[in-house]
């Protein structure tokens, strides 16, 4: 099953796509789509191109999105949801299914607690899924929302119901090479 | 020139077709959007699908949209521009060029204050549009953001340059029979 992860912003918002067999985990891409200094309408619709050509080149099963929360700053809040809106917008223009979590959720199942810090995202991501190097800030939480949907109880069912044999043998790390695709608006991890 | 008006929302997105010739306004369409009660991804896919079925009837040369002000509840802001995001994607995925007016430009625009009223924005939108009736106040105020954007000066050029004929003769009430077309998920004024 290939997942697709966004990690949503107005200015930068990341992806990260794996593959979940059984329990392993596979890299397949990441990266970062910028909106660029355009106006409002024209940086969203670099956005839905964006994570709709993603979708397009890696044909996600299903994807996840980050919970946003409210910011100090209510224009800055206002921002982030119509940049969340475009990013989800072009996931259910590609009949994706979309979930959603919490930056605490992502944290507890990358990194182990809800406390985790940037940099403890990015170390667990690069081991879990065997990257040559730190993936950047966006594209880690982006790979992380993906591998938090992949331990989801709704993933799991997914895979059971259409009949792929999952194992229980625990978050062993998960191997594979890196599948070296580079995005023509992303930035690849590595 | 079609000039298609959005007045967006999460749970209702007003919106507002009417055709510009010279001084002339004339009413086209207008209805609401109803975002029903699914999730937030499939309640933003009814607006984005719902935004872009109107683009794809009236065929629409320009649009507009209301800005949308920082609320009181944190959450309800995030939700707005959320449904504020699908919407202008829906605008600009159907290659319209989005303007963006403040709830007083509109109000000014319309009826000549900007500290006006939603009932009389419905009363001057029925008189400038020559409707028979009040239309319900989130298709008036679609309607008076595509009226506002009819009287901007972008409009103007745009309509200079395009070599169509312009009067000075000022807000006149402009006239024209109801098209009395109905929307799959509007509802017709009047």
């Amino acid at each position: 099953m290939i997942i697709l992860g966004i990690d949503p912003g107005l200015r930068t918002t990341g992806f990260g796509v794996i593959h979940k067999q059984g329990a392993k985990l596979r890299y397949i891409a990441s990266g970062t789509i910028k909106s660029g200094e355009g106006n409002l309408p024209t940086r969203l619709k670099v956005i839905l191109d964006g994570v709709a050509e993603v979708a397009r080149i890696y044909q996600p099963e299903c994807s996840a999105i980050e919970q946003v929360f409210v910011n100090v700053n209510p224009q800055s809040t206002l921002l982030l949801g119509q940049a969340r809106g475009a990013a989800i917008c072009a996931l259910v223009s590609a009949n994706l299914a979309v979930a959603e979590y919490s930056p605490t959720q992502i944290k507890q199942a990358v990194v182990g607690t809800g406390r985790a810090v940037k940099s403890q995202v990015q170390d667990m991501v690069a081991r879990l899924l065997s990257l040559p190097g730190l993936p950047g800030t966006d594209a880690a939480d982006a790979l992380g929302i993906a591998i938090c949907h992949a331990h989801s109880r709704e993933t799991l069912t997914l895979i059971a119901s259409a009949g792929i044999k999952t194992t229980t043998a625990g978050a062993t790390a998960p191997g594979g090479p890196l599948a070296g695709m580079r995005m023509k608006r992303g930035r690849l991890v590595g």
